[in-house]
């Protein structure tokens, strides 16, 4: 057994008493969080046929995979990256028959193949609700609100949404501003680098590089190049009292598959904010194996950083049971909350207890 | 995008509401019971080293792997087929200056290369306990009455526990009864083949195949063969009064790690009796990376099955609420304990909800 045997594959973690339990309840608030909105449970496995796992989006996920064979069938399959895919594919498939609008929450380990810009890990928990059948403005605001309630239940504070519209840039590229290298423009916003937006095609967006910020700033400018998209996404703020939103109409990154409107989840824990966004999600388009789309939205949320932060921490006292305590002694403490650790020879010690019985009462450690 | 796209690999399902909700409850409460004892989660990764997966417990693990190559690194992994051996390694390494005896609970999935002979999934749900530093009777005392509690709690009935031996064999085959071959001798065993127990050499065995059954009846014939085996035995079942105790002595089947004591457990629910055993569990050594072993002992709980048998199910209401019903009023009926789910346009039907609100108060569907 060598030093190599004990160390981990970079990127993957074990989680120790009490992160692990932290991570697992604060799951299970932001599930509750989506079943108390009506969004029920699914639950896909974590491997797949690789082609079933991308086919399900009307735009292609990103990312590399882990790859493994089947020892039974010699199959090429994959490891999930994202869930979202997966119960798209339920929807189409399982639940095609099912009614729209149609309410589905997940949670469960994904696997990347490349660790992201801001953390190394790369076996993250998604957690997230999915409607299908409608991607309108009443149902972004329904998932943002979700979300923001779940969050809020979760312990987190001073929640903010970036609103984005991944379709757009394209959309003008076609009518009416017209570029010769799409994949240029799309870079340069991307970098929102001004220098590179002096070729005399791309000049007009530099209007949507102003017309990001606060929403009630950005709006009346995105307005001026496209009112109808200005004028949901004023409506889509309007339902959304209390929540802090800015606009950001030519941030792409990461909304790989998204199409009229995506978002961006921001907040605070313990009164700092967190280095990333907690979460994303927006309007997208549902595959079905006839060839048509469908309408849907949805929103992911990553628990580890929120465990990261501190949330999540559980409150069941400790205590320790020297040998002979009665059975129904430790019966009634575990009904009262208590965790009980029962001494299984007289060496056992109430180290990790923060109580110990005395035979009558429980006593707190010194 | 082809049928086969649409289909999952052979073993593996997606889990539909309810099922996928009732499999997460039912995780919970297990873990939860066994938090009441004091047992604190740890999380390990779904991916390690092949060689870590293998190296911490006494006896090697068998089956089949699904193996992966790291995209980034091009090292070769491998997802976990079992979650005791990976706490194995955090008790011998970041948990090592840890009190004795530890107490460490874990849920998640774990994948199998090949089906088992009772059931096709390759994925599954696997929790437990394990208590490292202790293997002795009021060690598998405490974890076998930690899970009756657990799955009393999540509505198993009439559950009994099948004792067996798993290094008995080789014991009497090293002294006093010596084999020239020992496999043979145990394929013999593991079949209960009283045939090829005709071999004169392997005759005595035959008493082993009798000293089984209920325990009142097969402990004095055990104690006829290995008397110190017997009466540890025999101490056990006296520490688990209310439980149906059996004794296997030659079964080995699936106890690959175990030592001088492990056990199958097996139930009812709603008075039928489950199809397989809900979980195992016994005595093992820890190998520490200083080549030293330590005594442990846990139990793991198989989830799925359970789900299939129709526990776990949610209780929680749900109820339509018509476009323009109050914020305030879904949100009261959210703290209340329903389920709401609010129509997104005038087209959306109560289908799927137990009730309706009418501008006042819950209907019930008629």
């Amino acid at each position: 057994m060598t030093d190599r045997v004990a160390l981990l594959p970079s990127g993957f973690r074990d989680r120790l008493p009490p992160a692990a339990e932290a991570a697992s309840a604060l799951t299970r608030t932001l599930v509750d969080g989506f079943a108390a909105r009506g969004y029920e449970r699914v639950s896909p496995p974590l491997v797949e046929h690789e082609a079933g796992l991308a086919s399900w989006l009307g735009k292609p996920l990103g990312g590399a995979l882990f790859r493994t064979t089947d020892p039974t069938t010699g199959e090429g399959l994959a490891l999930r990256p994202d869930i979202t895919g997966q119960v798209a594919r339920i929807a189409a498939t399982r639940l095609a028959a099912a009614p729209r609008p149609l309410r589905l929450a997940y949670a469960g380990p994904v696997l990347r193949g490349r660790a992201g810009q801001l953390s190394p890990e790369r076996e993250l928990t998604q957690t997230g609700a999915e409607l299908i059948g409608t991607d309108d403005v009443a149902a972004l605001a329904e998932l943002i609100t979700t979300a923001v309630e779940a969050l809020t239940a979760a312990g987190v504070s001073g929640l903010s949404v970036d609103l984005t519209t991944p379709d757009l840039v394209a959309e003008l590229a076609a009518v009416p501003w017209p570029v010769s290298d799409l994949p240029g423009l799309l870079a340069a916003l991307d970098g929102k680098d001004w220098g590179l937006l002096e070729i005399r095609e791309r000049a007009p967006y530099r209007a949507l590089l102003e017309a990001a910020g606060e929403a009630a700033n950005a709006l009346p400018l995105l307005a001026k190049i496209a009112p109808d998209l200005s004028a949901r996404l004023a409506a889509l703020a309007a339902l959304l009292p209390g929540v802090r939103i800015t606009i950001d109409p030519t941030e792409r990154h990461g909304f790989e598959y998204h199409s009229w409107c995506a978002f961006s989840l921001f907040g605070h824990v313990n009164g700092q904010p967190l280095r990333a966004e907690i979460g994303r999600g927006g309007a997208y388009r549902v595959r079905h194996p006839d060839g048509t789309e469908e309408r849907a939205a949805g929103v992911s949320l990553y628990v580890d950083m929120l465990v990261d932060a501190g949330l999540g921490a559980s409150a069941r006292r400790r205590i320790f049971l020297p040998e002979g305590t009665l059975t129904e002694t430790g019966a009634q403490l575990r009904a009262d909350g208590w965790a009980t650790v029962q001494a299984l020879s007289p060496d056992d010690s109430a180290e990790g207890c923060s109580h110990v019985w005395n035979g009558r009462e429980a006593v707190a450690k010194g």
